[in-house]
């Protein structure tokens, strides 16, 4: 099959997001990236469009002129990754929805829940597909972890613990001006979450995708330990889920000795399951009244929904770029699925889009508010 | 050194905990029981106390004819373990404490507050020596971690995360007649917490010993999920210690695939500290900037205050009975000392007594009164 | 029941494992240590006697001189213990079966092939018990892997992997004087194996304890790295087991990293098990075509032959002090059976003897001879 | 930088490893395959190159055919892949070789002892690089561990251990028809070796990359456990190196439970050094007299070496495929280093080549000889 011409915003020289958006794309030869506006400067834009050997006429200096010209073009972009800052999402998806170019957006959704309805809206209005990174729901463990939690494996669903702990901005590296610590932490570029937005939204979906439930009401503590941080770097939530389960979350980017370490667990009326992000291949289930077990991907029971998404033995472990590149090639396949005349909803399939953005942005909107009444429940 | 002459309360045939405090008395060979009121069932008393090779005449049918006999015996005993069911903690105690005999008592301190008052009364009137066996402050990796953090080793602290899941009470077992289960769920014995006050006491105690913290606030929100089941089995409970730091406590009985679970983890401005009970020989320790150490006990890098407290040589595992058994060396020596005209406070040193005990009585009132109104802030 | 009256040769003041004898003696309550010979300096024994409370006419200054008046007393020592440095094994243990005193010794037998040999003869000619403290067969996992792999669970075995590394001889500390190092380093005091004799029997041991398989010969490749070390302190050793499994052992003592590392694994035609002593509460179980199980101490899955020798629920950890308990409660067993007149192999269970340490001698031998020879095979 | 022009042989349909090299060769984007000669069957090669979107008239039927018409082509290849069973490798490579294309073959060298001979003397005699996918070589931690024995950082070494279960030839799948199982335990195609040609080699390798040392001598018990397997399904082997290191290799495909447990651990006299290959992204450093430390890929203490071949902060785990795709990437380099005049040595770097191919031979062709002689030792 044909690779589906892709274009990228942002993503250039020193950005980590692009690079692995770029090496997810390329994993299992789904796609061509032939187009770029890759820097808010148009001089490093050009830069990095050479260093990554696109032709020169098709890197451009801004989203709106590539999503103008591309649309023109006989071979113009299929698909788009939006790989910005957050405040830059919900322009530049709407540039390109406008023009039926498909959508790969990384999370969150956009940095004002104002953007979030009005990119709500041009997904309504556009007829091409919206795809919202959140990667770590496409490792295979925890696509396995969702079917085991659907079909009654570990009975009715009781608690959800979810924590995603880092420690990169224990200092205030901001202050020094490290680049990815300076958009991160500033709301204008940001939002209004600091860990809750860039890490905690992960947290959540990661809780509600493998659960199958949705958030009704949180309550959120949230702080910032950085001095002179505007942004929470801290937060500790109650939640309660539709249909009685209770949990926790929490996010931080301030517990030392922590790289990236997104865990949840999930707890039934008859089992457990354990998955921690660091250690991507494992999944443990609790059983109660048996010895605990150790499924690993690709290993003895390992479940079709684990395989579809795996590509070597047991034993051979794969990561978070392979698990980013499943989120691609299911891309691929919604595409290619969309322009053959199939349905949109049908073709997303697993895949995050819009609606998990707006439960995203609905969770970061919830914490700030609950934190700001002094840790209240507020509707999710 | 003589041994001790130990009597004790409680621990008859089917209990747990009564084995424990009799090995852990062993150990060191610091105690020797010589009397007992071995079960509030005068037959089963005598039959246990036959079981442990109990002098007949000093095996008792109740704790009253105990402290009663035992006080004007010349060879009677001078220090007494209560391992009742919580509601008899406050009278046995004060019975054997009026009579200036030094009391090792199980957590949580009483079943109800005002027991915990009156005990505290009790405590202050007697000039014996009041030991509460939060036991997992003894364990070595505990004391170093304590002693880290004193001396500034991870910095200022700002997050503290505890938790402490079981599994035992997945299923509404009590209903059976399991004889753990069915006085533990009980309000009329337990007190007003469940899963807070049976493990949610001991995961605050080991939060506040190793931080140095205080609680000042908690938000809780605690549930039952068996069935008609009167006391809390899970409990999320938000906290704010004096000083700035936030932090969460996670307690639940039904979290499947767990045995007994307790771990905590500490992070200030510069590392964080992680320990778990069930593997108690290692304590990790994160520092910003550098790859993670791993202390074991007895091996390098553990301190003085982990090798006090240590018998054998590392990677030979010492466990639970061990940790116990440090409480219950330290309570020798504390009751020597007093003998000897030592001051109560001093001879205490890191020995849990009626301070903590009232303070997990608080976190138990507290989590219960925040619970029944919608999880609302209340003071510790 | 009575307590068995116990008498110690050696374990005298800085000795590491007479206080682990002691300790494991009285974790159950089956023994009361009443007299000793503690250490070969009578000046220290009688201060080793008094710091342990002993009636210091019962404090000897040579175990013959124990030997010869505790015989005579009607109230004398039922059993002895022998913690001293292998050469002094024989003599000792000799002059208690004379007496008909049971006898519990630590391994290696003897330092010698010709003590053994006299040994043997020893006890054959006792009606005492001889008891050799392989303290690892009495882990609970280790009972439950032997039954396991006894009833055919993991299948015909095929190979057995075992390996012991511990660092504590990466330098030559004996040269600073070490009093472990010493003796553990001297021929005349350990006998022709260092590491082999030291751990390696030990090793060894918990291989065909738990296989069931007798060695039928071996070679190995023994070294000292330590700079003029007399006894090998790192061996690597190809086994051939009767029925035609294969193995390997490795033990050393200068690899630095590990404290006490003994680690077992056993595969056969239908699954595998692992067991590693620092983590000595799990059994990692592997079965061909299904994901790999963690069985816990007293937890789901845990047989009754390692309940039997816990005393703690699952996750409350036990560990070295409570498996060398597990001896000394057997051998209270024994003894008392044996006393009423039971036959002495069947008292003696899964308690390891006289055939165990002829075994370890054996394998020392082998070991010593075949590396002699440029590792030639050895008959076992 | 242009992306080098690949060809494939072998890796058709069903293979496992054809899929691995492909993904590889794209990660980075340094190469493009535009031929191959995908199967020895050639309706099969045609319908695996049409799967792979290959223009049609460079699908070949067979390798010979390939080089020759790639040879005269503007745009032919630049470099080669093989990806066949054993006994293809030598006639295959000879072929481009003769060319003047690049080779990436996989392991082990050949299948025959003579064939390893005349490729070396192919090698020689081409201007092209050969290099062999010892790919376990590239993993970031791997590549820090060689720095760090290197700089001394573990001292003089003392100790190698490397181990390589797996468990999938347990049962005699090859008689079921499995097809991998049946080419590699085919004297023909995988040659004198089973387990130790396939798995034996790359430990061999690893502890060879790693530690810096050639071996001298080994004696091997090698065993076929599968009921009518001609080649050794377990092997058991003590390995001499120059310089006085001693060590152990164990390699079985029959080990249930093990999905593809490679394994290394070096002991110098001053630390040690440990990697499982199933968790890559860790090295466990345990230095003498303090507490072991966890390095983490592009973590704090993660080295220069580490970082040239990661891709994505610490905590985003990378795998077997990002290992696999730094030989391509360093493939890439020295093809274009060789292209524009540098020395094929130079350009070589850190890659595996001829040499490691024949000391892998070496190795391969001593087990058996050694096992043949009842693990007598045998040079290297």
């Amino acid at each position: 099959m044909a690779r589906i011409r892709l274009g990228m915003v942002g993503g250039g020289a020193d950005a980590f997001i692009g690079g692995v958006h770029r090496i997810a794309s390329r994993i299992d030869d789904r796609f061509e990236l032939v187009a770029g506006a890759l820097s808010s400067t148009p001089e490093k834009a050009r830069k990095s469009g050479e260093a990554l050997g696109l032709d020169p006429a098709r890197s451009y200096g801004s989203f709106a002129e590539m999503a103008e010209a591309e649309a023109t073009r006989a071979d113009g972009i299929e698909a788009v990754s939006i790989v910005t800052p957050n405040h830059v999402h919900y322009p530049a998806a709407k540039a390109f929805l406008e023009r039926g170019i498909h959508v790969i957006c990384d999370k969150p959704l956009t940095s004002t829940w104002e953007d979030a309805q009005a990119l709500e809206q041009a997904v309504a209005a556009s007829d091409a597909l919206f795809i919202l990174t959140h990667n770590y729901s496409a490792y295979p463990m925890i696509r396995q972890a969702r079917e085991m939690v659907a079909a009654g494996e570990i009975g009715a669903l009781r608690v959800v613990q979810v924590e995603y702990p880092q420690d990169w901005l224990t200092e205030t590296i901001e202050a020094g001006g490290d680049k990815q610590a300076s958009w991160r932490t500033d709301p204008a570029r940001s939002g209004a979450g600091g860990a809750t937005g860039d890490i905690g939204t992960h947290a959540y979906n990661l809780a509600c995708f493998v659960s199958g439930l949705e958030g009704a009401e949180l309550a959120a503590d949230l702080h910032s330990f950085g001095a002179g941080r505007a942004l929470d770097d801290n937060g500790h939530v109650l939640l309660r889920f539709n249909g009685g389960a209770r949990g926790m979350l929490w996010c931080s980017q301030v517990a030392p000795g922590n790289e990236n370490a997104l865990r949840l667990r999930v707890y039934g009326e008859k089992g457990g399951l354990e998955w921690a992000q660091e250690d991507p291949n494992y999944l443990h289930h609790g059983l109660l009244g048996q010895p605990p077990r150790l499924i690993r991907r690709n290993g003895a029971g390992a479940s079709a929904a684990a395989g579809a998404v795996s590509r070597i033995p047991g034993g051979h472990p794969e990561g978070y770029l392979e698990a980013f590149a499943n989120l691609y090639t299911e891309a691929a396949e919604a595409i290619r699925a969309v322009q053959a005349g199939g349905a949109r909803g049908e073709a997303m399939g697993l895949l995050p889009g819009i609606g998990e953005g707006l439960a995203g942005m609905r969770f970061v909107r919830a914490c700030v508010q609950s934190s700001a009444t002094n840790a209240a429940w507020v509707a999710l």
